[in-house]
């Protein structure tokens, strides 16, 4: 059975039982969504509640038990317009009205009617097993200055087992919900109230986290041929204006005036990496030309999207743009996607790859986009990687490839991108000599290998659950000292671990040492170092291993190879 | 002798030049400058040119060979108007208006008079030696909408000696203008035209230097106990309202609107740490405290006073807000000071410290004022450095220490400085739990090492005039192959110096070995290796220093020890 078809029709029950219910409640919506569905009402002077859940639930059962069949009407819309003025139904006619086709569809369950394309199930007895989740706000249309309707999201399937399934999944995501992680890692925050939504302030252990990947990032892109650059957040609106931005990405564009002039804190980094391409001749002996930057771009999302770290205002591109040679285009696309598999494996995700082709309106000749779509085709093949082809759906300006990265839990997260530009090398007019001594455009690649890092922060610590390899670990060791007088030896062992720039804390405080080595596992800190009398006595350390408990008696040099093992293998 | 005096005497001299070559030139205002004096001058319808330069000088020695006394004339404000209206001097009539007392003093050298509120030396004969520099557009009160006059800046020393020292410095001081070495050795640019005035754009040198000098510093506050945070660029204005600065700091800063509601572009990272410190309720076992973020601001300046890295609009501070107790004051600031002069020392500035005391207005209590001062005085006693006191002179919220870092020429660059703050932890609400269990509020330490990214940069280049130390060098070593059958020698050699992490190039060009040299000579690159058939045959490089020429032939493996031990030693 379609599980779409099946959840859909779902939504229907859903609606027909809060009208029971409810009998004042309006309808909004009720599509199948990924994992689920929803239906939006409108109920006057009712504010739904967890237990209003449980009593739809039960109504919804009934209804299911009733077996009863999904009908299909037909009418005029002007017939079903009348139907639905008839029930009060404001929603649905405002629906109705934009609908372009002279006849619409309605489906009947029981007393229950909704305007529904469908398809639908037979009948409701088809319903195996179904189950609502959450009560949310939603603007109608999703327009804030639309009424804010009450949104109920509810999932369905065929058998209880795969409910049970899902359910199970769906626990495991909320404990591994980045957002909750990072406030009790006390890794980031976003401050709404005081410095407004969408922007990250990352607190000391988070900022570790940041940079320990940004450095490995950084290492990564030198030893690949990168040269870095560094731009400014501000740029005058002009090369906005050049790039096409101004006009078609507006909205999304913060501005400010100075000298009375326009200016743009940068959506993304491309303009200013091609004024310093552009600051020099270059000739075919300097392609390749790789910029690296970790530019941190802001763009303005609508307040309702946000979301954690996965939807911000302000974020951070591993944002590289490679100008090169037609005839290098497939040897540098190549080096990109070995790259960002590389790193996905480093981080110990899966993945899945899309290849978006040409749209109907482009910009380029046919040749060019012949030309790099087949250059993005033949590595992905030559590398043997399966992929789906997006027909169509690449940017006007080129074809891509899109990365999604697969968490543990099966989740797909946006990853690396490889975008072929024919666009703003053209409007940049930006140039290089031949070796035939002619003037030649160089193709631009923009490409991102972990995506946004505050995104890619988010996917990792939900992958994780927060419980990151060592190598990445804000705080790796921290030694128990169990009473007072082992705190001088507690110290020592620091100093010496520090030495080999282990990243170690202490938990002084005076607590009985079973609820300081709670504090750590909660804290999901890699490795625990007891040390009481016995352990000071034989210079020894007792170690607690995140994963395993308990793992023995260590001298500190040996705990100290086993460390740095770990870290330099990743693992 | 005075040297303010004889220069602003000079300075007369050559405004009476400048009216007997061109008889319409109206008096702007000629003061003694650091090093120098100049005067402005209107001139209807001529423009200054270098050649008219030598013509005034010509003249000016012909006054001073006469030895005309300088003479001192007091007149009525009225009296002084009308002399200076019957001359046409319109801008001296406009500032005798401004002149708040009953008389005004005029001096009087040969038939020259100008407004003047002296002293002078007595008589022209007593200029020993002087120089006209430079020409340069000012506006009228340095206001943009007033006219544009005419600028001559010149110097003037006792004797024929010291001018020509003086010369000689600002000769080289022109040579390592760190805007000419920026643009020679490819390690910036600022796009005023396509993006923006005081916005720095790091070229691929200039970023791998920025990068080099971020890492140490980021390294050298971990050692220290510095906890990292990183925050975003806008902020809700709300912040600024509470610090105090959106109204008497609102000129220098950007605004932007975002969901109706006004956001600033920071000026200064203060608040986005005090949101982190707050978010948390602290104890005295937390203190002290220690946030480090390389922190991107922007503050308008108006574009006259722009200047290369040195002045700009966006730049980076290396910066750190501590939060102590009273109690550990002092040993914070023992410790800010140990680290500025650590670094200071490894980059090979010399230095001058002021101590700026309590000014007329002042928030917090005398007390705590007193302690404050205390602290830092008996810091930098205790460390028995020498230091200025600038009574007065400390910001309304808390007493300072300045450091002035003196270059090679012994010029001074702002530097580090440590500021204790009583305000914004006042304005804040900041809070911690004493071992009392009473709240106490926190004193705050603002304190940059380096001071902006950016001027540390300019003061870098213009220190060591571009040719950096190995351990920073942008590009450290390059391979010059000798003829084209070299090249995969030289690539072998460049691998192999890659994994020890050099920072490597080959110059592959078809050119002359000695062209080779001479360019990576300009291009102030530490080492050059020369490989030929030799070379080759006998598996070894001819090594040529930056500074010490030709040093012979060396196996790999050997001059790869040279290097690391020059690089860890960071001499």
């Amino acid at each position: 059975m379609d599980l779409e078809i099946l959840r859909h029709s779902t939504s229907h029950i859903l609606a027909a039982a809060v009208q029971q219910i409810f009998p004042d409640a309006k309808l909004g919506i009720g599509p199948a969504i990924e994992d689920g569905f929803y239906y939006d009402f409108d109920i006057p002077n009712v504010t739904l509640t967890p237990e209003d859940l449980v009593k739809i639930e039960e109504k919804m059962r009934e209804i299911i038990k009733k077996n009863e069949p999904f009908e299909r009407i037909e009418m005029s819309k002007e017939e079903a317009i009348k139907f639905f003025e008839g029930k009060g139904e404001k929603y649905k006619v405002e629906l109705i009205k934009k609908i372009q086709d002279e006849k619409v569809s309605l489906y009947k369950t029981g007393d229950f009617v909704d305007l529904c394309r469908g398809p639908h199930i037979d009948s409701t007895g088809k319903i195996g097993a179904f189950k609502l989740l959450t009560i949310a706000g939603a603007y109608w249309h999703g327009v804030e200055t639309n009424p804010m309707l009450q949104r109920i999201y509810g999932t369905a399937f065929e058998t209880e087992e795969d409910l049970k399934t899902h359910i199970t999944r769906l626990e495991e995501a909320i404990k591994r919900d980045h957002r909750k992680l990072g406030r009790d890692l006390d890794l980031f925050n976003i401050y709404y109230e005081e410095a407004g939504a969408g922007l990250v302030y990352y607190h000391p252990r988070g900022a570790r986290l940041r940079l320990l990947i940004e450095d490995f990032l950084r290492k990564e892109h030198l030893k690949r041929g990168y040269d870095f650059v560094m731009i400014p957040h501000i740029a005058k609106i002009n090369l906005w204006n050049t790039s096409g931005h101004s006009s078609y990405y507006r909205e999304n564009m913060y501005f400010m005036e100075i000298d009375k002039q326009e200016y743009v804190l940068k959506p993304m980094n491309c303009p200013g990496h091609i004024l310093i391409y552009k600051n020099k001749l270059r000739s075919y002996r300097d392609l390749p030309i790789r910029y690296f930057e970790l530019g941190t771009v802001y763009r303005y999302e609508r307040s309702g999207v946000l979301h954690g770290l996965l939807r911000v205002r302000g974020f951070t591109q591993d944002d590289a743009h490679i100008f090169c040679t037609q005839e290098q285009l497939n040897s540098e696309i190549m080096s990109v996607l070995d790259f960002a598999f590389e790193m996905l494996k480093t981080f110990g995700f899966d993945y899945e790859v899309d290849l978006s082709t040409r749209p109907e309106k482009f910009t380029g000749t046919e040749e060019n986009w012949a030309h790099a779509t087949d250059a993005l085709a033949s590595a992905l093949k030559s590398k043997g990687i399966s992929y789906n082809i997006d027909e169509g759906a690449g940017v006007f300006y080129g074809p891509k490839i899109d990365i999604k990265m697969k968490d543990a839990l099966g989740r797909p997260w946006q990853g690396p991108t490889i975008q072929v530009d024919f666009n703003l090398p053209e409007r940049f007019d930006l140039n290089y000599i031949a070796e035939d001594g002619s003037k030649k455009r160089p193709v631009m690649i923009h490409r991102v290998v972990l995506g946004s890092v505050e995104r890619f922060l988010g996917a990792l610590i939900e992958h994780y659950a927060g419980a990151f390899p060592l190598w990445i670990a804000p705080t790796q060791v921290v030694v128990l000292p169990i009473a007072d007088r082992h705190l001088n030896y507690a110290k020592e062992i620091k100093n010496k671990l520090m030495e080999s720039e282990i990243r170690i804390e202490i938990d002084a405080r005076r607590e009985k040492i079973n609820f300081k080595i709670r504090e750590a596992q909660l804290q999901k800190i890699p490795y625990m170092l007891i040390v009481g009398d016995r352990e000071e006595q034989n210079k020894k350390i007792a170690v607690r291993s995140r994963k395993d408990g308990d793992i023995g008696e260590f001298d500190l040099l040996s705990f100290a190879d086993r460390l740095r093992n770990e870290i330099d293998t990743k693992s």
